[in-house]
């Protein structure tokens, strides 16, 4: 089974989750994972993989404006993502900042696509959400 | 398999929505299908379901109240309906009246319960929504 | 100027909530506030009132079943809640664990009645969010 | 009063409403009215105005990506807009195809920046929503 995480981050929180998932998916016999810059993602990669995780920094309730670039373009394989199993993950400058919404926008696209998102039943129920230190810059993790 | 459906309805049209996706589902060999007004639905049938299928009317753009107290009364079963397969329906008075918003309200719930949704690629991608003309009750479906 | 909280609570903390809102309210000089249990709220009351503060507990990603059922009784008032102020508060057992989304569906509720509201640009957007230490009764709150 | 419409559209379906909703705000006395593509709105020209007007194709769900990234650019103006009036308008390929999901992706960006929304009590609660036939191309207005 091949995992693809793709993540946009600025300040490398995100990024610090995304090398911190790939290592829990590589524990799982079997699996293999890659990790990708959404600068560098093509569809091809997203067609490629059996399971895609997206994170993004929490930025205004949504996923970041270069991750829904991302989403956008994959119009040109729309319905070949069908059934590939989906999840995010994000990184927020603190509680009720928006994390939750912006798992959701990833989640509504995914959904969209037909993917398969099974939920978390306990703590962090719509997917990983690593909190930093509320700080001025807090919209630009 | 065994397919639960669950439904709330006043004025009928949630409730001819269940049995049509009812009829659907039965087309599927091996396929079990049980449907129940929401105020028949028992905890024990949630837990013997392999799929839960849930039709709210759109109620002020979330899941129906009586809905909702069948979600809060499974605070008692939390994490028994981790990995089964959910799925929603609607009815709606008109078109951005909230069917939309009522479908993510009853994912929502799901995932919080570590259940497995899938969406749809084509049109109606957060689940099946009836829109009946707008009328004066339109809240009321 | 009439402000009215609304509020359900089963442990305390959403009632705790409550008081410290109306503290903060009747500050403001000019404003008048009612506290009410949502077991006690009349459609009279909403009427009465210039805005409208509903706190719920976090339960599975949305406002409980008791203010569901308050909401779905305006129906009988629906277009003369419009321009009223309106915001939302919440208790939550976590982070992450669907505070946001029950902001959010009684802002939703809210706007489908054609309500005035307005975000807060410094933390906790949506509105107020408390969150306990998560406990077994997280969904209890 | 000065209103801003801000807009992004391939097709021309939203910007066919961009100039509809545009019409219908020079009704009112007193109103003066700005229609931007999105790839030639500035900071200043949100900071100059009183209401903010966004319009987005449906696209995934979300708000385009060139709007979001409009969005984005706004963290350097995060606090200046508090207060404001917004509102979103959207052209959708469809039925429960995201059209309502798109408007709540900038009505919550709205919200974090302490922008006031005001819901539409009858029909199209969330904002003014044009469904065009559903093409193959559906998620390309």
């Amino acid at each position: 089974m091949k995992i693809l995480i793709v993540y946009d981050s600025k300040t490398g929180n995100t990024e610090r989750m995304a090398y911190a998932v790939a290592e829990g998916a590589k524990q799982v016999e079997g699996v293999e994972v890659a990790v990708k810059r959404v600068e560098d993602a093509k569809l091809e990669d997203l067609l490629d993989a059996d399971g895609i995780i997206i994170g993004s920094p929490t930025r205004y309730g949504q996923m970041s404006a270069k991750i829904k670039d991302l989403i956008e373009r994959t119009i040109e394989i729309h319905g070949k993502l069908e059934g590939k199993v989906g999840a995010a993950f994000t990184s927020s400058g603190g509680i009720g900042t928006g994390a939750e919404t912006t798992l959701l926008s990833i989640i509504e696209a995914m959904l969209i696509h037909g993917m398969i998102i099974q939920g978390i039943s306990e703590d962090k129920h719509y997917g990983a959400i690593a909190v930093e230190e509320p700080k001025e810059e807090e919209q630009q993790n």
